[in-house]
């Protein structure tokens, strides 16, 4: 799965962030229109995003989808998507983290991946893998990762397409 | 996931060996005694497997789970489920092959393998991948892909536990 983050930020993000878990009926929109925004993602991708979400108001916990939502004046400013995966001990999957684009490059995304790693300590995790592409559009991703401490365990050449290879990096917490 | 398959083997599987590619209901209870009495798997693992079958049956093609059951003297002898993965343009995961262990060691794995990569060439797939464990149990799998032609890609470190690693093989059709 695919992921965007604002780009090299090291800054405390501005004012008045406030993060929730819980989902929304409203969250829905809201999330459509903070994938969209990015223009990162095609309209696939994007619909894959709000099914994550559906899924979590359908299901709850059984969903096995896990949210990080961080608002910024009443608006949704980013999220993560998160959940452990089935068969493992203590690894988690990171499925989506993103930032608006009028917020990214002010840490945010750093901030909200934090937030999101204690959520996964909090419940046991220890190994977070996150997928992304290896295609050049996804250098400041891979790099975003780096920089947050993540290590790059895995490639999968031409996984998603010729020449679109999948990176499998991974975060071992505690150490 | 896991898989089991025979052990070494490459004669033809002996007399009478019928595919199918429908689901039926009464696969429920064949999958599940099947799936049980390779003692291969636990109860978690069973009940996936049963789960998949469920899927299938309930939401058709649209499950993504896509089966081939391999039959003799009309009963079970053995199955695969795969399917396409979704967001990519030609991969596959092999999720289960499962001989039944009265027939194993006869190469009615290799033959349900090839089967299989007929029909994912056929729908167009050209890269199959399939996860099993490092575990010293999983050796005769990993033994047996490596014989079948896939190649290990990539091993994540305590992916399933600490100590049990998974590891990626990939084959990639009309190579």
């Amino acid at each position: 799965m695919t992921e965007t983050i604002g780009s090299a930020a090291s800054q405390t993000p501005s004012g008045g962030l406030r993060y929730r878990r819980n989902i929304r009926a409203e969250d829905l929109k809201a999330v459509r229109e903070l994938v969209q925004a990015t223009g990162f993602f095609n309209s696939a991708e994007t619909e894959i995003a709000v099914e994550l979400v559906q899924e979590r108001l359908a299901k709850g916990a059984a969903s096995g989808y896990e949210f990080v939502l961080a608002e910024s004046g009443g608006s949704l400013a980013g999220y993560a998507c998160y959940g452990s995966i089935a068969g493992t001990q203590e690894s988690h999957d990171l499925y989506w983290i993103v930032v608006h684009p009028d917020l990214q490059g002010k840490g945010l995304g750093s901030a909200m991946l934090k937030e999101t790693e204690g959520c996964i300590a909090s419940a046991g995790g220890r190994r977070i893998y996150v997928e992304t592409s290896s295609r050049a559009q996804y250098a400041p991703t891979r790099a975003f990762y780096a920089r947050c401490g993540y290590r790059e365990e895995a490639r999968l050449a031409d996984f998603y397409a010729p020449g679109d290879g999948k990176v499998i990096f991974v975060k071992v917490l505690g150490l």
